[in-house]
C-alpha cells in the first residue's frame, strides 16, 4: 500500500510517498514559495534530487506537480495515480475534537476549521492542502493526523492554566502540546525495543529540534508536555523563548514601544538560544563551535538549553513518580552528544549512568546508558512521516 | 537591642518591635489607608489589640502614631525612642545591586530608587517608609533587607531568560526571585536543626502562602527559584497565574478586547486557585471545605496547586542533582496537611515517606517524614520580621 504524506504550510507543501509494507520512502520533495513564484524539489529514492522553478499560484498547481512527478515516465516511482492508496495529512491543531488520527470527512474538515482560531498560521494551510488533494484525487481515502492528538490524554491538572476557568470554557484556552506524532512514534518504538508492554512504562521523550518539547508518557499515554497553548511555551528553543514570566511582555512592550504582536514576534523569532547567544545562532553546531573557540555567550546558551531540558525531565519524573526510560530524538536529540551528556549530568540522582562511547553515536537508534544504569537512556530517531503513514494504514 | 521592623506599602505600614536578645515581639501593628482616611492597629505583646481611625495624610503621620504608641505611658512597651536601637526595612527589589542586607546610606537609597522601575508598586513605597523613619529618628541606624537579595547567587543558566541578550543588558530583564528573606531564614533554621553545616546541604523550600514560591538551596545558597522577573511567575498562587504560555496574553487581549494592562490585571488578581476554582476562593480552607462537599472545581484547584508544587520540587531535584530536605513554610505550607501530603505523594521515587501523624500538626516546627525516609520533610514556620531583625543586628 502506497501512502502519500502531505505536510502543508501557507506557502509550502512537503510530501513523501511511502510504501507501507516495506516502510520505505519511494520519493519525497517540497513545493516552496506557493503563491509567490514557485519552486519545486523532487527526490525519488533511486534517483537524483532536482530543484526547478515552476509557476504555483495556488496549492492546486503544487499538488499537480507532485502527482505528475510521482507518475513521470522517467523519474516517477509509480505507474499511475491508481497506485496511491491513501493520503495522510499532517494537521497541526485538533483542539479538543481529536484525540487520535481520523479519516477525513466533511465533519472532520469542519472541526479542523473550528480549530483555526487556535492555530491561525497552520490549520487554514492544512485545509488548503486537503482540499487540493481531494480535487486531484477525489476517490482516494485521506486521513488527518494531528500534532496535538497524542496529548489529549493529559489530566486537567496538567492541561488547565491557573487563569479564570471561564476562559477555558469560552475560548478553550488550555495546554494542548505539540509534536504529538513524534512523541507517540518514539515511545511506541521504545516499547518494541524494550519488549515490554507500553502500558507498564514511565517514559520521558525529549524531542529536541529547532522546535523542542519534552513529554511524560505513562503507560503509553501522554500525561504532561512542555509546550502549551501554543508551541511558544516550555523549553527555550532555537528562536522561541519557551516559558518566561508573562509580565515581561508588558515591560518589554513599554520599554521598546512595541505592540503585543511586536513583542510576540521577538519572543518567537529572535529568542531561544539565538537570543541567549546574543544573536549568534540558533544552530547548535555553530554554538558548540563558538563555545570551543571561547565564546562565553554561546557557552551560556548551550548551558541554559541543557539545564532547561534537565528541569523538564526532573519535573516529569515527579509527575509520574518515577521514570524507566529517557529518550532523545529530533535534530539535536539525535545528533548532538554534547547536549545529551550535559542533560544526563543533572540526572545522576536517578541512577543514570551514561555510556560515553555509545553516546558518541549520531542519528541512529541506540541505548546510550550503561547496563547498570537504573534508568535507561536511548536515542531513537523520529520519523513523523512514517508515523503518519502507519496511522493512515491503521485507519483503513 | 530593640529593632523596629518596617514593611511599607503605598498606603500601608506594618511594624514590629523586636527585642533581638530574646527574639520576642514587644509590640506590632499596622497603619492602613494612608493618604485616604487612616486606620491604626496596635497590639502590644502584653496587652490588647486596638484599632482606631487616625488621620494619616502621609507616611510621616503614620510613623508618628507608631512611635507614640510604642512609647505611650499606658500601652507602650518602651520608655522613650532612645530604646529603639535600629530600624530594619523590608525592601522588595534590590535588583543586581544588593546580594545581601545593607545599612542604609544615601547611595543605598539611590540604588533602591534605581530599582523602582523593576518594582513600581513596592520600591517607591519602601523609600517613603525609610524617609519617614529617618525624619522621625534621624540618629537611629537603619538597614534595608531585600526580598530579592538571597537569590542573587543564582547562576546565569538559572536567571537568564531565553530572550535577546540585549534586553538583559539594557533593561536588566532576568529572573530575580522573591521571598528571599523567608527562604533564607527557613533554610538557616533547618541547618540549625540538622546540626549540619549549611554548605553540605541540598534543600528545597516551598514557601506556600497567598504568594508562593519554591527555591532550590544548595550549600546554603539559592541556585534556582520559581518566581521570576516579577512575583507573577512560577507556581499558581492564590490569585496569580504563575507561569503560563505568554501567547495567552495576546489571545486573551484580542478575545476580551483588553489592553495589556487589563490582561495582566486578570492574571494577577483573578487567576491562580481563585481562577481554577471558577471564582470560588483563593483561600485553601474554603477550597478544602468545598471539595469535601463535592465541588469538583475546588478539588481541581487543589489538585493543580499541589501538582505544580511537586513539579517544581521535581525540577529542583534535577537542578541540584539530588535533595536532602524538603521544607514547607508560610500560611499554606505550615497549616494545610492536605497540601503537604498531596505534594509528597508525587515524590515517593525520592524515597520520601511521610509520617501521617506528624503531618497533622499545624503551625509548628516539626519533622513530618518517617525516620527511614531518605529525604527529610520538615515544616518550619517562617518569620520574615525576625529574619530582618537578625540581619539588622548582624550589620551593626
Amino acid at each position: 500500500m502506497n501512502v502519500l504524506i502531505i505536510n502543508c504550510g501557507s506557502s509550502s507543501l512537503k510530501f513523501q510517498l511511502i510504501d507501507s509494507k516495506t516502510e520505505s520512502v519511494l520519493a519525497k520533495g517540497l513545493c516552496e514559495r506557493i503563491g509567490i513564484d514557485g519552486q519545486f524539489t523532487y527526490a525519488p529514492a533511486n534517483g537524483i534530487k532536482e530543484t526547478s522553478q515552476k509557476p504555483m499560484p495556488t496549492h492546486d498547481e503544487a499538488i499537480q506537480y507532485v502527482l505528475a512527478s510521482l507518475t513521470d515516465k522517467k523519474n516517477g516511482v509509480i505507474e499511475s495515480l491508481e497506485e496511491i492508496d491513501a493520503v495522510g495529512h499532517r494537521v497541526v491543531h485538533g483542539g479538543e475534537y481529536f484525540s487520535k488520527a481520523t479519516l477525513i470527512t466533511d465533519e472532520v474538515m469542519e472541526a479542523i476549521d473550528k480549530c483555526s482560531d487556535l492555530a491561525p498560521l497552520h490549520n487554514p494551510a492544512n485545509l488548503i492542502g486537503i482540499r487540493a488533494c481531494q480535487k486531484a484525487m477525489p476517490n482516494v481515502p485521506m486521513s488527518a493526523v494531528f500534532d496535538t492528538a497524542f496529548h489529549q490524554t493529559m489530566p486537567p491538572k496538567a492541561y488547565l492554566y491557573a487563569i479564570p476557568y471561564k476562559y477555558y470554557e469560552k475560548y478553550k484556552i488550555r495546554k494542548y502540546g505539540f509534536h504529538g506524532t513524534s512523541h507517540s512514534y518514539v515511545s511506541q518504538r521504545l516499547a518494541e525495543y524494550m519488549q515490554r508492554p507500553a502500558d507498564k512504562t514511565k517514559t520521558i521523550v525529549c524531542h529536541l529540534g529547532n522546535g523542542a518539547s519534552v513529554t511524560a508518557i505513562e503507560n503509553g499515554r501522554s500525561v504532561a508536555t512542555s509546550m502549551g497553548f501554543t508551541p511558544l511555551a516550555g523549553l527555550a528553543m532555537g528562536t522561541r523563548c519557551g516559558s518566561i514570566d508573562v509580565a515581561i511582555v508588558e515591560y518589554l512592550a513599554n520599554k521598546e514601544n512595541l505592540d503585543l504582536e511586536g513583542v510576540l514576534d521577538i519572543l518567537n523569532k529572535e529568542s531561544g538560544v539565538l537570543g541567549l547567544s546574543d544573536g549568534l545562532s540558533s544552530d547548535f553546531r555553530d554554538l558548540f563551535e563558538a563555545s570551543k573557540a571561547g565564546n562565553k555567550k554561546a557557552e551560556q546558551a548551550i548551558e541554559a538549553f541543557c539545564y532547561n531540558v534537565a528541569r523538564y525531565v526532573g519535573q516529569y519524573v515527579a509527575v509520574m513518580n518515577g521514570v524507566d526510560s529517557i529518550v532523545f530524538t529530533a535534530g539535536i536529540g539525535e545528533n548532538v552528544p554534547g547536549v545529551r551528556s550535559r542533560v544526563c549530568a543533572y540526572l545522576e540522582y536517578l541512577g543514570i549512568n551514561l555510556n560515553i562511547t555509545e553516546n558518541r553515536r549520531r542519528g541512529e537508534e541506540c541505548l546510550i546508558s550503561t547496563p547498570d544504569s537504573k534508568v535507561k537512556v536511548w536515542v531513537i530517531p523520529t520519523n513523523e512521516e512514517l508515523a503518519i503513514a502507519r496511522e493512515t494504514v491503521a485507519l483503513l
